[in-house]
């Protein structure tokens, strides 16, 4: 439970998630900015059993410097450009977030329904949630989806049939963030059964 | 797992909390007495990976000695001036303990439904659940509700879309309170679907 | 992860149930038996951290030898010497089976349907479980209606409003079997919703 | 987490599907290929406590050269000699798989419902899941069943009343797999209640 370096913290919040069940099996990417480079964990790794070995570095252009990043380094990448007070970005496929995003409601509806049950998603997100239309994983139509949708007025984007992409000013700020998603999707799925 | 001193026990408890999903993110509080010094988890704090450092010490009147404590540090004050007897108190926002308080349901009734399902809950609350209207989240008309709501028949306060918060002789024994109402509330949700 | 002696043994099952949640809070308790001794958990003893100071010695004759046991020690004593082959005892509040004892359904209804599910059950318990109707905990009543229910026929009883008690020939005998039970007792939940 | 050798990722991935909840008692069972010799997990292990002497080992014709196997080892037979990239095979009952073996629905239209809710499981079984009919475990009639079943397309298998069976080049990839299925199986429960 070190909790000293960005990469340290990075280790204990991929761990936890894991052990929490909010990620399983080899899904998920993490990633943490420190100096003018972007650290994120590398294709194919598994938070369950991550280590500093399994990161791949960027610079904030995008080339890579070393190793072989998630496919999905660009969505991390255009949160670090969209703001420079994001230091880390996460991306599960959290189970009741997901669940969420299964389900053919009216988004305004079900948005208004997250942010009042309790009041924390509300004040951790100021109040916005954004939201990512379906396209293939890892395909240019969801990048290019994703920068539409991208804006300063929120730091949590569900993506449809997908899971969901956080972002903050640590690396603790995004677990917590993604842990109160989860809590009130899963509130939301037994409020509305 | 060493047992030897309140602050270890304190530890220990909120890990366990924390493994056991009963607190997620960097949700919830607790707190001890020692001698005449209340000893609380800091504000900000995280229960999976608190250590000794992230207490504040506060003293019986309310005055900080040492370290930013937990927002909601009043409600912790008020239950250990209220009852010498009260030698820690926890206040989390456990998963089906807030689902029942976000539910418009009639509160004697749910009350008494909760009482009787098994015998524990009632054995462990001698029989009384306090309730705390809604008010936003460490504001003074949340502290000024929760005062006129507490009273020496009980020991465990459930709060509207919020959480709950109990008091008692040790740690061990408001972590078996805690998880006793948990569980009770999750039997209380599968048996009224 | 020791495996070598009955304690060891013991405390791995009893780490495990709590670090699964079969077993939360302070609730249940455990015994084997050892020459011609029972070791059961002590009174007020919680499985998430106990050591092997926290067990009581008794003779098979219900005589207390050391230390005071948890107030159901009468239940696992008739269990020892209702047959010889059992050689260690378990009860938990397990969440799904005890769900399942506070429904009022016809009990042979529900027996048949628990037995058929999946074969793991039926194989496990020679098809046959027990039933308890509901007793305060700990009292006299509640242990002689145990003893009327008691038969060679079964080895695992579940408690009306309770949980259920299960024995077998070793702890790690009854660990499997418990686990299949609330298996078993969460798979009807869902299939009968 | 050491990650260097097979029978290493092999415990870290027995004791992580346990941990998770993925396999509960002594139920489950895990091989791999090294050389031309099946390492499986003996009759009668725990996930939970398994070490590497809890490993039988056989040849490619299923002549057993040391330890007593699982009883359901032929199906890992079948499966590394139908398709030299099979390097590792895993059985379990994990919950939600084996929920849906137990529901009487129509298969083809499950099966189309699992591979469209998100787009992973069809992406990790090439877009096939096969369907193992009930018979007794371990019993002859369940062997020859699933021959029959058995084929190059896909490599996971549900079986009913029972659980599923996976393959494929590596542990970490059967791991991977069968969490996909479980969250996809949970998914599946939760969207059509």
């Amino acid at each position: 439970m070190c909790k000293n370096t960005k990469m340290e913290q990075t280790l204990w919040v991929a761990h936890t998630l894991f052990d929490q069940g909010m990620v399983t099996g080899c899904t998920g990417n993490i990633s943490f900015k420190q100096e003018d480079k972007i650290y994120i964990s590398k294709s194919g790794s598994c938070f369950g059993n991550l280590t500093n070995e399994d990161f791949a570095i960027l610079d904030i252009h995008g080339e890579i410097l070393e190793g072989k990043p998630s496919k999905e380094y660009p969505l991390h990448l255009y949160l670090y450009r969209l703001n420079e007070c994001n230091q880390a970005v996460l991306h599960t496929h959290s189970f009741y977030s997901t669940l969420l995003t299964c389900q053919a409601r009216q988004k305004e509806e079900l948005f208004k329904d997250l942010l009042i049950t309790t009041p924390y998603l509300s004040i951790k997100t100021k109040n916005h949630i954004g939201w990512v239309p379906y396209f293939a994983p890892g395909s240019q139509e969801l990048f290019e989806s994703f920068m539409t949708q991208m804006n300063e007025k929120t730091n949590l984007y569900l993506m449809e049939r997908h899971g969901l992409i956080v972002s903050g000013s640590s690396v603790m700020n995004v677990f917590d963030l993604i842990s109160e998603m989860e809590t009130s999707a899963h509130l939301h799925y037994c409020l509305n059964q």
